[in-house]
């Protein structure tokens, strides 16, 4: 154990389950103040690796994800109080991957677009991640998922955030961040897992650049926090480097907020295959990696504008 | 005329129309790569001042609104075209409003919260437009609208954005972009107005800082752009100070994105009414003046997570 951390949680089944559940035994308790690293699987649970075909991810079963380590139970934590988890730290093993599923499976936000599946496994070096045509995507470290039990008995799905958090793919949840989420059980039995190495905003293809990693947190509890859905402090990146640099834009204005997503992220793929001249499957696994959307206008009745905003900078 | 345009546009009435219509004859034509100097009255058309009290905002007409500075004419723009219009310097005339409307007229994200109305006069000083409580929201100036005429022919309503543009609320839109607008009558027709001196992504309550504004620009045409709906060129800023600095994120989580977006908010006027001291009115001005939206994901189904992020650095 190194001086860095109070406990750590090996990614062995023991410490990995796979629905969120409120009568799973805690497989570590800890005190507030202490630190734990978690070692966290991806998010097919090591269904595919650096070598996978497209086909291969493309055969993954879904069926459980996400495998998540904990839970950890903190002490004192009460239905009420909002569990503090101040991100300290992220190590990745040296790849990741992003995909899309074949269409009918109707995952990820364009499946009408994409009938085959598509692939790519990113070598990490030097603080990117590498995608084709000397293309590299900044890494920015963050869980996909991070939450605590719900109150509702039963096992619930890992695919749906809810208001205990989960699977919020929030990208800026980075190291350094604050995590504030609402306990509903006694303890609040912790987890996380399904780590990105980087991801635009939306998330839109499904994956982020998903990675196994390593997560260390400290752990606290604010009292009587009143608080329904998570809340966070960051510091970012709210780019790619951490200050304004150029982006190339594209709008999507629709009279459904749905609707006006997709259409940015369909003309930000068009801009991608005519203008950097990727495949259209290239273009839709970038996006999900690296593109960001952000909600222009919703009162401008009856169309909304969302925008998608990509860094000029991972171009070489 | 100085030596940085070649053409100005007074906010005469002359130079002023209500309502997008291709039937309208251009106030200018002009060749590309020429520079205009547009005067835009404010959203409201002048009926609010500095010293306006909430009643007079209250009770402003919305129709017309908005009036736009224009059309100009742009030789050599045909339909299937795209303008290039080169965002090259905005000046205020020194102050700025933002408000909402009573809940019953429904406008805005959340008319079901805010039975009466709301107004803020901010002073433009030194870059910052200043709120209460000591709060500055650094002045980054854009036209809330910036389009072209619609090829379908009659008058079309301002409010609304459209796939030639208009209304579209892009806050990027700053000085140094570029903006790329689907040409659908001979000569584009080019109007802008409803100036913004700030607004978060989103604008939240039905205004941003809605000011009276000068806009240059130099015009150009990209022939058979094919671009369904506008694309932009921008270097930002993406945070308030154009590096990055700490946020306070608060989530949305629903199974609707519209309701992830009402969440998301509402969680922020809740934490700028608690830990901000603000009333609630004054939360959503600032919301709408200052806080952004992103989409985090939309591919968890069911639940989908939308994020407000307020820049702390924005409080004394």
């Amino acid at each position: 154990m190194s001086s860095n951390h109070d406990h750590e949680l090996t990614d062995d089944d023991a410490n990995v389950h796979h629905a969120w559940d409120n009568s799973l035994d805690p497989v570590l308790t800890v005190e507030p103040g202490e630190v734990v690293r978690f070692e966290c699987r991806d998010a097919l649970n090591g269904q595919v690796g650096p070598d996978s075909t497209v086909e291969e991810f493309a055969n993954a079963s879904f069926d459980p994800v996400h495998p998540l380590t904990g839970p950890v139970a903190v002490e004192g934590a009460e239905p009420g109080d909002a569990l503090v988890v101040e991100l300290l730290d992220f190590e990745h093993k040296g790849w990741g991957y992003t995909g899309f599923m074949p269409g009918e499976m109707g995952l990820g936000l364009l499946p009408e677009e994409f009938e085959d599946a598509g692939y790519h496994a990113w070598e990490f070096e030097d603080g990117v991640a590498t995608f084709v045509d000397g293309i590299e995507v900044p890494i920015e470290m963050f869980p996909g998922t991070i939450g605590v039990a719900p109150g509702e008995p039963g096992e619930h799905d890992t695919l749906p955030p809810r208001n205990v958090g989960g699977n919020m793919d929030v990208k800026h949840m980075t190291a350094g961040s604050t995590v504030y989420l609402p306990v509903e059980v006694e303890g609040a039995l912790f987890s996380t897992g399904d780590c990105h190495a980087a991801q635009g905003d939306g998330e839109v293809c499904v994956t982020g650049i998903e990675a196994p990693m390593f997560v260390t947190a400290r752990f606290d509890v604010r009292k009587d926090a009143d608080i329904d859905q998570p809340q966070f402090e960051t510091e970012g990146p709210f780019t790619p480097t951490g200050r304004d640099e150029p982006m190339y834009g594209t709008t999507g204005i629709a009279d459904d907020l749905m609707e006006a997503t997709k259409l940015a992220v369909l003309h930000m793929i068009d801009h991608l295959e005519s203008e950097r001249g990727l495949s259209r499957g290239e273009a839709y696994i970038l996006c999900s990696a690296a593109v960001d959307l952000k909600i222009s206008e919703v009162v401008d009745a009856p169309n909304w504008t969302v925008s998608a905003y990509l860094p000029e900078s991972i171009f070489p």
